[in-house]
Order: C-alpha cells, then structure tokens, then sequence
C-alpha cells in the first residue's frame, strides 16, 4: 500500500491527471499492490483566485507523510504570473522537499514522429539528469537605481560542494547501472568562468571514483548542437539546473516526445516524497477541449512505481505505452496523428495493463 | 581602401583564414575598392607559450584605429586552459571594443543535407541578435570555505538598462528592417525570477516603440525545442549573452551549419571596430589536415564588406558561397560530402566571384 498525493494543477494538467490515476490502478490491480489516492486543488491558478497563494501555510507537513506526488502541471499566466505560480509552488517543492534529481528520460518511440531525419527507435535513448535545487534557479539578486538609466540588476548563480557533489554522484551511479556506461558533463568553463570551472573540477574528482563510466564534457552551446546532430552519442547527460532545464526540453523535442515525456523530482535519500510530473505545461491553447496527449502523465506513473520499488509494473506500464502507440492508432490523440482523445487513449493504454 | 586586422589565432583558424582573405581580395577586385590587410600572431597558443599572455600590452592602440578585425578561431585547451585563452582574447575583444551585438544568421542553404526532416531552402531564415557583453558572462563572484565540504561558488549575473535597452533596439530596428517584421525574445523568467522578469520589462518597453513588429517571446526550454520541432516560426530572435550563444549554435546546427556559420562583433555606433568570427572553434581535431570548410570564415568576410557598406560586394560572396555548394560538389569539403580541402573550396569560392 502507498500513499500518493495527487496535485492536478491547472490546463492540461487536470485533464491528463486522471488518465495517469485510471492506469496506475490498472498496474495496481494487476500486479497485487494498492494505492491511497488522495487529491489535493492548490498549486493551482483556481486556488491561487480564491486564496491569493498558491499553497495552504500547512502544505509541508500535509504532503510530507505521502510516499510520492503525483503532479500534473501549474501556471496560467492570465491569472497569476508564471514566475509567482511557479515558485510559489512547483519551485517550493522541489526546494523544501529537497528533490535535488531532475530526471528526464528522452527516448525514440515506436509510432512517434521525430523531427529529426533518418532515426529509428531504438537509436536515441538517453537520460538527463538535472540539478534540482541550485545553480542558476537562486533568488538571491535584485534592483538597483531602479526606473532610472543606471537601473542595474544582478542575479547569483550558487553553487555548493554539497549540491554538485550529490548530484553527480548520483548521475555516476546511475551511468555505472547501465549498458553503455557513459557520463556526458554539460558546462560552459570557457564563458561563463567562475561556477562552470568548479562545476568541472567537480565533475573530474567525482569521475575518480568511477573508472567503469567513460565521462566527456561538452560546452552547451555545442552539446545543445549535438542533440541534433548526434542524439546517439548520448547515454546519461548530467547537467546545471538551467542547462539541465534546456537540454531536457530540447532532448524530447529531437525524439517528437515532447508533449510525453516524463519527469521525476527525487529525493534519492527518501527522506522527502519524490514528484513526478509530465515536462509539458498546462498549455493553455489546448485546454479544456479534451485532445491532450495523457503519456506524459501516465508515463510519470511508471517512474513513480519504479521508485516506490514496484519495478515489473512500471515496466508494464511502459510496455502498455508502447504498444498502444504502435497498435491502437484510432486511440491516439490529434498530436500524434490520431483522431482520439485524452481518455480514448487513457483507456487503451490502462486496457493493456489490465490483459 | 579598408585597413583590416586579421587574426588567425589556433587551429583551423589558421587554415581558414587565408582563404577567406583570398576571398575579400577577389570581393575588392571586382568591385573596386582596395584592402589594407595587417596579419598579428597574437590571440592563439602560439602567442601564449612565447608570451604567458594572449596579447601584448598595447592590443588595444595597436587594434583600434582598424575599420574591422578578422578573425578565425582561438582555444587549443591542450596547451592553455579555454577559460584563460578566450577571456585573454576573445571575450576582450568583445568587451573592450563594445561589441555589444553578436549577430548569427541561420539559414538553410542549397546544398547543405540539415538534420532536420523534410526541410527545405528558404523555409529557415532567421538571425540570432545575442547581447555581447554583460549578463551571464561576468567575471564577477568567487569561492568561499574553499577545498571544504562548505566549498560556496558564486557568480553574479548583470543586466544593465543601458546594456540590455540597447541590444533590444539594435533587434527591433534591424526586425523593423526585414521582411517579416518578426521579433522573438527568449527569456526564463518563469524560473530565472530577478534578471529574465527584467528582461522581459524592457523587451515590452522597447515593443511599444515599434508598432510594425510583431513580438513574442518563449522560455529559452521551448524556444530551443521549437528551433527543431518549428524553425519557420522565426525572423529575428533576441537574447541575452548566454541564451544567444546557445541558440546560435543550436539554429546553425539545425540547418546544418554549424561547421560554415558565421558571427558578427558588432559595435554599432562604429567608435571601435567590429569583429568577425566563424561559430565554429580551432576544432584541434581536424586541425593540421587542409579539410577545414572555410566557408563560415568566407562568409564572415561578407558580414564584414556588409558592415563597411560595400553591399553588393557582400551580396556577391554569399552569392558565391550558394552558387559553389550547388554546382562545384568536387571542390567541397569532406564534411560537405566532397573530397576537396580548404583550398579548393576557397579557390572555388574566389574563382567565382572573379567570374
Ligand atoms: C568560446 C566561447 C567563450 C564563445 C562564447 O561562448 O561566447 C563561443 O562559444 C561563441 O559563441 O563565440
Ligand atoms: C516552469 C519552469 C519553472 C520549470 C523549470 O524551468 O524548472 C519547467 O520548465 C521545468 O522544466 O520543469
């Protein structure tokens, strides 16, 4: 039995959220364990107009007792700022819950169209894990001489021993459990001269550790380049917060993936619940009508069994994915070339499980 | 007559560099005017292990009374770390002269096979107008409790009004210049929440004063996601000095190329002189073979005859850069698919415009 938080949001996210519910009691049922749904409406804009926050005071100790959060998305900039919305709640998160892995698997699919010339499945399959708590993403800065033509306005980028080191070791880790083996550093040391040339130094002390994992490094502009020139060279990609937030759009935009591509928030020490959600937004040009593409969210669900330990069915539940992308076509959803909807192909890919 | 100071530097930049001179000189010829070319040695690893610096003391007497700079390519990390070598040269360059505009076209030309499917000339067009000298690129910041566990690295953003408001103007002008009067702004300020919220003020501020261009602006995630999945979409992109530089190397790779793209230093009020440069690096492993394209440093030679208002001289050289992709495939270079070297690529290049 576990306990999972359930936080919609807003647009797409509280459409996809119950397509990501229907299939994870699908994997539940099927493979012998239970789930204690519970659903929570802040981290939304709708909780945001009624009590001008986006969370209760009290959200910490209410969440932290769950095994995992469930996330769809947050933020409708015609009602709350995203900056306001975001690190108001989203940002808090992954912050206070110490959720200090982004990870974002980037994949080819089966019966996904990549944008990219002559790829197959199967030839691009790699990992980003991303900086979740530091780096660029501080608050700390502000105005000077403000409204005036001396207005100056600095922002600090922070980096800790503490923060890169536990990120790398376990983006190390995570290279040394895979096939390839391989741990590509994105940095930027010959610009951006005093945080990037730590983060190196860093990154070769940690590598010390790990003879087994072959470890290059790329400046981001050209790692950014080499997305598309060369998605196969890439196996775990271990990236800065920001550039970690780039590379994990960019990559899932190579693949076609973008509107499904998973992430996962985690506290690797489990002292926290984890977050998982889609890394597509709330997309308010499609919300409401029904057509959002729930793999994003449902794949969120096999990453959050596979961290609560329940590993055949989060394989179950990528399987499932994958098969109704190649063999239910009149399920899909208009952005993949179907006529379907958010829960025609909610239910195919929740069908599969239950078989 | 123009006095030109032409800077080889590391690498392939020495290969490259003659034949785009060979160019100008054909350029000069046909279209009347003359070129005073003065070659330095400094800004390259050559210099630095005779000198223990990148440039002599008076680089900047010696630089500034030239009409533009030439330049080919500097780093040979083997030899001098990139951190010292591009802050010793390059970035001073950049800085000292107020090269405040990095102008980067992307453009997918006859000829060259993009990554990208189903793409055809024509259907991607657009520039790259990237801030050149402050914003994430300071050199202020530090370490502290350093080689401990509370090892602290910080660095320090800075975003001026006077930096930022004049690289929006350059972009909103030189939109308000083009046919599609497009102007995109790339921020994040839904998680960079000091300096991209301000950003985005001064980009609305500046919008209101050109009324006949029609701006957007897309987080630097979706905004490198959609220069693959819609590259139709953009005319002019605008961005800050880190953001630019990963777009403009991330648009060029996207159209195929990144090994031919060139950039323009531009200080726009011309009290110092403009630099021109390929995207491209000293590429140490291709350096030495003769096989390096040299059509990024070509065309830079057309930026620059642009910037000097030699139009139709500029606009001959592109047309002669397009014309030798489609019609002489012997003379080019390996990475093109052919198996020609530099120099019959440039000679190619140059016979043309004699033509
Ligand atoms: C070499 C490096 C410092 C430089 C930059 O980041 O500005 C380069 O990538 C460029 O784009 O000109
Ligand atoms: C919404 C935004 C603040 C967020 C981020 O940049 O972290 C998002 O882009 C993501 O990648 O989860």
């Amino acid at each position: 039995m576990y306990r999972i938080a359930v936080i919609p949001g807003d647009g797409i996210g509280t459409e996809v959220v119950p397509e990501g519910v229907r299939c994870l009691l699908a994997a539940a049922d099927a493979f012998g364990f239970s789930l204690d749904l519970v659903e929570f409406d802040f981290a939304s804009a709708a909780y945001w107009e009624k009590h001008g926050t986006m969370l209760p005071s009290d959200w910490q100790p209410t969440l932290e007792p769950f095994d995992a959060i469930f996330f769809g998305a947050v933020g409708w900039p015609s009602v709350v700022p995203d900056h306001v919305s975001l690190w108001g709640s989203l940002l808090q998160f992954r912050r206070v819950f110490d959720q200090y892995v982004n990870l974002r698997p980037c994949r080819l699919l089966p019966g996904v169209r990549s944008p990219l010339a002559d790829r197959s499945p199967g030839e691009i399959d790699f990992v980003v894990v991303r900086e979740n708590t530091e780096g660029e993403y501080s608050s700390i800065g502000g105005r000077i001489f403000e409204g005036t033509d001396r207005e100056t306005v600095l922002q600090e980028t922070v980096m800790t021993r503490h923060g890169v080191d536990r990120v790398l070791r376990f983006a190390f880790e995570y290279a040394s459990r895979r096939d390839a083996r391989h741990l590509t550093s994105a940095t930027k040391s010959n610009g951006i001269s005093i945080t990037m040339p730590y983060w190196d130094e860093r990154v070769a002390a940690m590598a010390a550790d790990y003879p087994s994992v072959e470890t290059d490094k790329y400046h981001i502009d050209a790692l950014a380049a080499n997305f598309v020139l060369h998605p196969e060279r890439f196996d775990v990609v271990v990236a800065s917060n920001l550039f970690g937030d780039i590379l994990s759009d960019l990559g899932p935009a190579c693949t076609g993936t973008l509107g499904i591509a998973p992430s996962a928030n985690i506290n690797p020490e489990r002292r926290f619940p984890s977050l998982f959600e889609p890394v597509h937004g709330s997309a308010p040009d499609i919300a409401g009508q029904g057509i959002a593409n729930p793999i994003g969210q449902i794949w969120c669900g096999a990453m959050m069994l596979e961290h609560l330990g329940e590993e055949a069915a989060a394989a179950a539940v990528l399987g499932a994915i994958e098969s109704a992308l190649s063999e239910e076509r009149d399920a899909l959803t208009p952005d993949l070339g179907g006529t379907g909807t958010t829960r025609s192909l909610g239910a195919a890919i929740a069908g599969r499980l239950a078989d």
